[in-house]
């Protein structure tokens, strides 16, 4: 059994981390932390977890933490992972951080869009964890640096159709849509029930922090810098996420070119599903679940093409990616605990 | 043209006032204040209100207000309106108060559930503002105490049938449901979207300060103390409430004669709708109205009867009431404004 | 008085139109009609409306119906206005018909999308019912073809930009999003509850027939054929329509250019509200109202603007502009019965 | 492995089974059945089954599907299970029936509210499936009645109380609200979203059948007659069941020996969860789950008490009880493949 522990356990994905971990075969979850909540069982924090977890938030110690842990998720907000997380690989723990804080490989972008990095060092060994297209750096990854939620849909989509030279690097456009966990359990008007019913709109509309973490992506796959237009918006619903993305078919490109790349990009990997000719995903069909589900369409008159994917904000697109890092990480099925 | 100030023009209620005081045929919105956003558009703390008021929130100041006003809405937490009504009274400003501070007419029970008066005088002369039931009285009222929201929908339903005898006073239980404005614009975890969508609850059962109220009122109906069982849950909408009222019929007394009773009590009275038999209330019905839709059902077993009484909490339950009873001070008609 | 009618009242879009001109200050509604409720009260069909309507739903005869009537909602099925529209004009009653049957001058257009038209001489007389856009023609209409919901959010944000030249026409494109009801009160899986609630998803992505719809008009302003990538979605909301519009500015124009045409453009105009800089449109400020809210925002990095678009999908999107078109018609104040 | 077929796959209820019994650790899903949906996969007909599920729909036939089975679930409208089980038995299949035809030891109940009984012999050797109070005779069943929603979220709470002379008999009340699945998949004006949406509403005031289904059981628990005042609501949300329950607590007992009773009761039982005192069940905290949780308020100055329960109305009020029901007849863990 590998001994797992969670720093910041009592946010939205903190809890599902927890609701997950609680079930995975191969791991015992063995400690929970949260300031807010020191001392007061998970299950007087969130009520649905009574009969799941008897675990008790304690304050962060590491040296106790560590005693107790094999593999610590970081679920805290930008800036205080990347303060923690050296410590605790110095202490032999690995690390799947669920904040911004190691996903990039330029710290300059990191700085630009968030604050000054404390330990640019490791951005240089910490591994992207999108699953499905660094499966290998991911085995040997000492800290793993959790995509965001939009990336992740907008990146499993596209990194494989630009490597193919299938689309064009010009012009892609991400409609991105969000349910309202996304913005987490922290007090704000615009998540009161209120004023997120019945609503729908774009948001941050002039410059979004995931914008500078699809843009590295894209260029690495691309070889060359791409720019991306991306404005997300905010679905009255609680969980899901969908991006509808525009780009262009390169010359004598083709949709189908574009589902056999896909295909075979996802083949044997079990949380791709590729929707066939006709079809479209719905947030609907991968609530809950550690699913990305993609779809095609084209349009014959112009070239253009339009991808659309969708996940689980709060699995896919946060604690499900997590875990299923932290299996690759540990040599375990890729599906425990996710199924 | 009446000229109206409301005091405290930026909560949900507040809001709810200059929508609706906005396109009012004889009134003329002339001051809104707000501590918060004072110095600020009303439009640009509620953008739906662009277009139909060009107002801009001013702090409370009793002179210039009271200058610019006829008829004061008061729209504020418990406890300030009665630090503040007696003087805009002394400067002949009529007051329609949405807090509970004048609907008691028992001081010691207002004491008992929210704090201390300092203005207990007022306390006897202020009107219970249940317009189709207190018409009168409400007339020449100086001030007058807006009804709670889940009061109406009770005392409504239940004042004529405790009245003449349909029903009996013993073993009443209301199981009360509310949209989330309920709760109001302020933060708070349990108005959260993702707390509140997909949820379904009960809360306060332990005893909801609207309870007091209700039993005050039915208790000046039937001449002696009447307790009530009341339990208030909260609804994934954001308006709109329902109370499911059990009571029992009186030896000899039927659905058709509670039915008889109410159809007479409300002939006449264009805001009350009684449902035909067979036929209940939704609060979609009512949404974005004035108007209370009250249904019947009773059990031949065993002389049990369910009364159930639906509002939109903000309209009926608040606002569109409190203008309704500025109608009746000012002498207009009932209707003006909330058609 | 105006006499109105409505043929095929009991459809939303039908249902709203009675709700809305049971208040019009100016108009008598004297007859409705529906095939599937005849004989029944339109408050049984729609128990909202009790106490505002007492109409009883007719069989749509043309003698009588013309006899009461002065002008003539049609809310019906595509196909069925052309062949019954003709009929009314004969007889001196002037039409806004909501379906598409008469939105087309390109009548080969209309037939490749819907079916063959039986009255192809009315589409060359027949107005487009944009009624910020078609001012002057409507005034003298004898029918005007109500515009579609998704027309009305993208042609009024870029008519003028085209016709200004401040964007270009190649590569547009809306990623637009509706309220459920926009499908109607047919019964569908696709509007069951369970499947569109905690729902998001694409819709028809291969061709919406509102898309020759939006060319044709764009085609119009912009002198020379404009193809239009549009993707329709589906909010879980019962109201509201977003367009959010990519598109490039032409050389050497701004954001600022698009905002000075559209305010210039909307200047005077009661409904359209242009959103100021940084600020954007949400349905939730349009709802139950005839606004059409319009934000701007641009990418400095690569002339990409983009351009979101609101409204109430049975308002302004339906019903609220076929009242809109009335009043035009009749010489009315355009806002009559619509605040 | 225990070999599992579902006859009836395709309503929601079915749906949920293969959900459930796609990761079941014990279970092998052989065969499923739809008449609707005979020849398309499971994956075509809930989409979010791909990758989950490969298996097609088939058309029932007794002979290829008993041969495949040990145990069936029958997922089926009332009526038409009775025609079918009694084959199934016979084959040496074991059944799990989720409509009504097996719940009734009172055949005549069964008719009065249902139609006529064609296997009324085996109604009296089925076994009414609550679980955690019929564990017993569960084990060694042939047929079990899988319980409806409404009566598990009463039975559990009130059957313990009742036994244990803690409240009493006369004048029970529930009132009960169930989320929008629970009317199934078909279409029905009800169902639409654009009337579930924003609604909330009594419906079958004058009797739902599952009343008499409530009354047999406290019946029989209490020994003499038991009548429930049964009023069911419908809430805006996909999934849930709450039912508040008003009682009247026995002379001399309290809260606290009500409480004690059900702690003892469900001590060990792994799916009810008794909420601590000034606590309450939520929708929200069930969802997707086998629990049912439980709270309890009671009024000092009148006895009367407040039970109120929840569950997942397409987990523990169908489908998940029935795989517990099939836990236990196959003597596995009561909780394998339910968490």
């Amino acid at each position: 059994m590998i001994k797992a522990g969670i720093i910041g356990a009592t946010g939205y994905t903190g809890a599902e981390l927890v609701r997950m971990l609680s079930t995975h075969p191969d791991v015992e979850l063995t400690v929970i932390t949260s300031r807010q909540y020191e001392g007061q069982k998970i299950s007087d924090v969130y009520p649905a977890l009574t009969g799941r977890s008897d675990l008790v938030c304690e304050a962060f110690e590491p040296d106790t933490f560590c005693e107790r842990v094999d593999i610590a998720f970081t679920a805290l907000p930008h800036k205080i992972p990347m303060g923690i997380v050296p410590d605790l690989l110095d202490r032999g723990v690995r690390v799947v951080d669920l904040s911004a804080d190691f996903r990039f490989r330029n710290v300059a972008a990191y700085e630009a869009w968030y604050q000054p990095h404390t330990a640019p060092e490791l951005s240089e060994t910490a591994v992207y964890g999108l699953c499905e297209l660094n499966h290998e750096a991911i085995k040997g990854a000492q800290v793993v640096g959790n995509p965001g939620c939009y990336p992740t849909t907008i990146l499993l989509a596209l990194v494989p159709l630009l490597k193919a030279g299938i689309i064009e690097a010009e012009g892609i456009i991400s409609d991105s849509k969000s349910g309202v966990s996304g913005a987490g359990r922290g007090l704000s008007l615009g998540a009161h029930f209120c004023e997120a019913n019945e609503s729908f709109k774009p948001y941050k509309v002039d410059g979004h922090r995931h914008r500078p973490e699809i843009e590295e992506v894209l260029s690495l796959a691309h070889g060359s810098d791409v720019e991306v237009t991306f404005i997300p918006h905010l679905i009255p619903a609680t969980r899901g996420m969908l991006s509808t993305i525009y780009c262009t078919l390169a010359e004598g490109k083709s949709e189908a070119d574009a589902r056999a790349v896909l295909a075979s990009t996802y083949a044997g990997r079990p949380f791709v599903r590729l929707r066939e000719a006709g079809k479209m995903p719905d947030i609907l069909h991968v609530q809950y679940t550690n699913f990305c589900d993609i779809g095609l369409s084209s349009d014959s008159r112009n070239g253009r093409m339009v991808v659309v994917s969708a996940i689980d904000n709060l699995v896919k697109g946060a604690s499900g990616q997590a875990i299923q890092n932290m299996n690759i990480m540990a040599g375990l099925d890729e599906r425990a605990g996710l199924l």
